[in-house]
């Protein structure tokens, strides 16, 4: 395809090294959309005539059916997905194949076809996260009651509601989807025409193309067309962070299925055992997807050192993109698939989550909170009177609610009986509008 | 201040790992802020006095003046800039000053400041980027007519203009803005209310707090308010993205500026010389700006690696985000500053980019494109008959336009001598319409 | 010092990026000890005279002084450590201090310098280490017999001792070592006399150099000893590993000291309070100790992006290597002295650790070891019926050891009453030898 | 084989996120090794007999035959390498097969299997960095004379030879090779008996196992032995580390088949052309190694991550280590032979390094230190009247052997005629003993 210059074949270590259809092949639908794209806009400007450009499109449609029934025969010699389907359109159409590349590169082709790969994908993910949102939700609403210890430090600090805290992973994953989306939106321009890298003296019409493919406009600069990868850093940054947020849930699963906090069982369908240990069932989905976090962001240090001092425009570099974008937007989807089983199928212990609420005098800020409604103590004064309060319940192994009026008023001797409504984790729950 | 329950007091290495007030004390004026919004609202809602309200108010005033002043004294033992500047209040207004911790937690407030720091510091660093933005256009203008080659691998492609090239960067750096906005937009939610992570039994007003810091609104989930952290890692990759571009320039500009491409000379404020080769003209901010991609990426993996599994709400892990922000904050102004030096005061050596551009066979692609214009051939084959030229006037030494007709003729007979005509880099350049 | 060819000074933003003395004077002490072996063995090869040479490492020596009283006046425009103190040396002895610079560079010297502070930081490092271990082994001492559920996917798997565990990351610590001594090691070879990477056309003497300031040997190829940091990235790789095996630790006290496992309790001297939560004991160290972590990581990510892609011999990029090197080892010291004081201070609730080991039924293995032993069936075959007595056991909601023999036998009808030996977490500890 | 108490078969989710045997298939000669040391080793200590023993090693080596030639059906639902070959042991062999698993566990399995296949890769690997040096010598000895200019901040510094620069990387990649080795001598102790975590009741041998094995030891603490996976950081540094030297030449690859420096011609063999200009030749193999840094940096961040805050022993979370660890190996192969072959093949311009050491003033050194040895003037006051002369020849356009004695006199008046001699290329190579 480029040889007429050379004078040796590649070495077999240059063709292992360089090839890259293994990888890009999953890019096949979108260079046939944007190759019939271009074809067609040749032909409106009369670069190529109709006739040559529909048996260029027909060919093209041949090779996807072939692809999608899998026929098609990829080739390593022919190194990516761009000169294996060219390749076979000539087997197919003959010379008139060659016309096809006039007025393009494989430097526009393949950032337009891995920009509409990604458009294309992009959805996909979001789908998967509403999906797994979706699950979240109904798996609150059915424990909008539930009473459970809130945490900082993993410390028992406040009761609140298992509804709040699976909420709270929703809010979190909200915001995964709109960087998602502005990553898409951002990128959603057309490279085609930029060419090599400096366009072309031909008379193309890059709005053509690009509305034809979707894209809100062309790519203005021909050199940004050819060189950015902002939009690979940025999808890779945006899948990072909502596979940490997916970490923190897949931490509390393995947390809360430890026999000590016993919050729930996952499903036998989510979890293994033993080779040697009989009674063992192992969280080992949520453990993987706590794992995967490390996979992405791996990943996404991957394409930030490769990007890190290229000059313009095109380098051979930037062929690692695809395999990285391909592998975290598998990780993440699959990440997603699982947690949603995972929750779904999770049996909840409400007696062990209202338990331990009420242990760890979860109601000290209540108690504090008190002191200063009903006697005016400014909240650090009754922070300080608080904690001796709990120190005394400590000392005498009780909760708070089981002191005596007496050894209360013997550090306070203002505190009046009715403080006791507040220190059960209900009202303290109650009163928060939990 | 949290004592009440303490028996010993920390231990040297503890303050040493646990103090944070050498970093945070840089929220001073957002820490300030939201306290004065806070007991504004308590006062309206009846928690406290106007009075009380109007004392506390007053004395942040008085600690703003005395911050900014310089008089202000930081104490380590007071942990962070939260309980620094409340101890000072009580100093200032007495024990009413405790009454201003009311509905609230250093956890709602930490977050509170830390977001109002980005959404202002967000809009400072999109400024220099603008800035720099600013330069490149103003160089790119001077440079409209000068030719240079364009590279892909870092070979020769095709004539460019410097104005192309430096506004492919310019485009970049667009997206960085809006990649940045942004986050500043998602983030712009007030975690204020959320107190240590259930809310709180106070009538407060979330809305009130919210407006009056300039939120879009409060964080509807209170646990999600205290425990996310994605917007420190949108920040980071924005930023981490932003560097790793600058690095590609900063590149060029160690490239362009050696001996052997010689396009530009960088003023002597911005290089250095050496110790020990009087000759030497070190391009060093360019070096400095590449290498510092480095560190942004740094912080950004710091950051996802302290947020990987961490369960709900706070955990001290955490208070790690605000020195890795800092100084990624820093280092980008600093790298956006001394781009716009070095871009603003850099000598083009004309000369030098054209005689590049005239040499490497740049303009093989239009002698190509003639093949296919005036001779009808596919693209492929035209590619092919190029290739062959090329590798004639390889052997002999020559440039493509001062190779003789016939030695084209020898190749493809039906070659005439209007051909010349796409050979110069200047036809080429202008039929681009670059 | 390099100012004769340059007409204007540096910009402002210039000196900012640029100088590295607030970081590198931290070198001091190695940059006057490798001046004053330079300076000797420039008067032993007779390239300055021995009065030049005395009076250099004189002013060396009182510079030196002046530096450790605190008396010295670093300046921001001198750049670094190595210009400050040559200036300083100058106003103190005169123009004979135009002299040390003979026959050597700011490119070796800096290699020397940093390669002795790593050589002499690494020892240090190590016997914090050591002196971790130290701890880690008297807990364990004092914990021979205590027993403990050991976990695997934080599920209950087999009763260990307190002992066995603690000393599992003794013997990581181990390999920590040496992995820095490794380094050490490795490092430990004098750049001094490769100049500015070539050498130098003075008849000096690098093995005297080497040997005066303790090195094996000179570095043989003078263009790697100024272009090589391979030494760097190995120094912030081991402290990586030791760093994350530290968050390990750390993440299982803050596991133990939860209220649901409540294994053990920090001390006060490790834990702090909450601002509004008079309850609260959280255990600060531990988490930051394990985010640290991410911190050290996070400069090794950094280091090998900045080294990505660096031509031969010096590049100013590599100038970021000291800062990421001294926050590293910084935070090591830190985290170190933090465990020692957590794990040397902390109260183990053994009656906790034995009920876990007792619930979980983590004798399950032993049982199936029973029936292979006194029974002969393959382990396979006993593993499937202990996963059945498992079940049967957690339906009625008992332990193994509780189970009647008659409920045993239904399943497996060879049992012996002398099975429940093998089903007491004791024995099970015996047995194994721990 | 681990059902004995599960209801629910797993999900189909589940099977995707879990099985390793795509990955870890390639463990199987170890597995089959390890296995069958573990089996004799149960015959030697009576706790299976000779037969069963015997029959256990022979059917093992039948799978060994049919995996190797292909003939072995790997199954998904088996999970990984262990159960494949354990689940086929058993077809061959009958229930013996289950005898097979006494005293072991998976988790000491695959920690066995896992250092063998390092401990057995790290030989090959370093095989092929030795290769690799073995053409960098071949390739600097064939140019032992080619002067050419060194670097510093990629300019024109002093003349060295290639021979000099080559054996810079000879150098670098030797220390490579020793910190490999470091990594294999550490990681060679035994796992196995540490069964589940905390070994076992059984009577075994461990020091036979160990030593039929090739380890120098059984490692000592059970825990540990499951738990760690510090050997897996440190090879992925060691080869991060590698890879980020090579990265170095790559770029230096680059930098030199450029036009612009035009030292070196690639063969054809390692370089590609272009789909539409037809006079490309890039050095894509190049660039591929160069970002090939960035893919093994990614896998080590993701390792590091993964195993950051990891609880005691096994968590399913280190079963991605395999993946890593895999692909670095293939990955840095396959840059050591891409290496290989373009250093190996590649054409040198003597004519163009050799003019441009000359240009550049890169003698100015020499001149300094001729005015040092000749006149006495210390070095710092040569190096300014250096630059002086230095500006003088920019300004003349000429370089420094070709300015008039008259013109040197009037900046330095006692400078003699011969100076010249200093400040050819030539000398200053031969001077410094290059």
């Amino acid at each position: 395809m480029w040889g007429g210059r050379f004078e040796q074949a590649n070495a077999e270590i240059m063709v292992q090294i360089n090839a890259s259809i293994d990888v890009d092949r999953r890019l096949y639908r979108q260079d046939i959309a944007a190759s019939q794209a271009h074809a067609r806009m040749l032909a409106a400007q009369h670069i190529l005539t109709a006739a040559e450009s529909g048996s260029i499109c027909q060919g093209l449609t041949a090779i996807l059916g072939e692809i999608e029934s899998g026929q098609f025969v990829f080739k390593a010699e022919l190194e990516d997905i761009h000169m294996n389907i060219e390749s076979r359109l000539k087997e197919l159409i003959g010379d008139v194949a060659g016309k096809l590349h006039t007025a393009r590169s494989r430097n526009d082709q393949v950032a337009t076809d891995f920009r509409l790969w990604l458009r294309d994908a992009i959805p996909a993910l979001t789908g998967e996260i509403a999906g797994f949102q979706g699950v979240l939700q109904k798996q609150a609403a059915a424990n909008a009651q539930t009473i459970m210890p809130g945490f900082t430090h993993l410390q028992i600090a406040q009761p609140v509601t298992l509804h709040l805290h699976l909420m709270a992973y929703h809010a979190m994953l909200e915001r995964d989807k709109t960087r998602l989306m502005d990553c898409s939106n951002r990128l959603n321009e057309c490279p085609l025409g930029a060419c090599a890298l400096a366009g072309t003296s031909y008379p193309i019409n890059r709005e053509m193309t690009a509305k034809a493919l979707g894209f809100r406009a062309p790519m203005a600069n021909t050199m940004d067309a050819i060189a950015a990868r902002d939009f690979v850093l940025e999808f890779l940054s945006a899948c990072a962070i909502c596979a940490v947020n997916l970490s923190r849930l897949a931490e509390e699963l393995v947390l809360w299925s430890t026999a000590q906090f016993g919050y729930i069982r996952l499903s036998d369908s989510y979890t293994t055992g033993s080779s040697i240990m009989p009674q063992k069932k192992n969280p080992d989905a949520a453990e993987l997807v706590r794992a995967k976090s490390g996979r992405v962001t791996g990943s996404l240090m991957q394409m930030l050192m490769v990007m890190k001092a290229l000059p313009l425009t095109y380098n051979k570099d930037m062929q690692e993109d695809k395999a990285a974008v391909f592998d975290t937007f598998d990780t993440l989807v699959l990440c997603l698939k699982a947690m949603s089983g995972m929750i779904g199928g999770m049996q909840v212990n409400h007696g062990r989550m209202l338990a331990d609420a009420e242990n760890g005098y979860s109601t000290a800020t209540d108690l504090a909170d008190w002191l200063v409604k009903h006697l005016g103590l400014p909240f650090r004064e009754a922070h300080h009177v608080t904690g001796a309060i709990v120190k005394l319940a400590e000392r005498k192994g009780v909760k708070l609610h089981e002191l005596a009026l007496a050894d209360l008023q013997a550090i306070e001797p203002r505190i009046t009986a009715n403080i006791r409504d507040s220190l059960s984790v209900n009202s303290a729950v109650t009163a928060r509008g939990l």
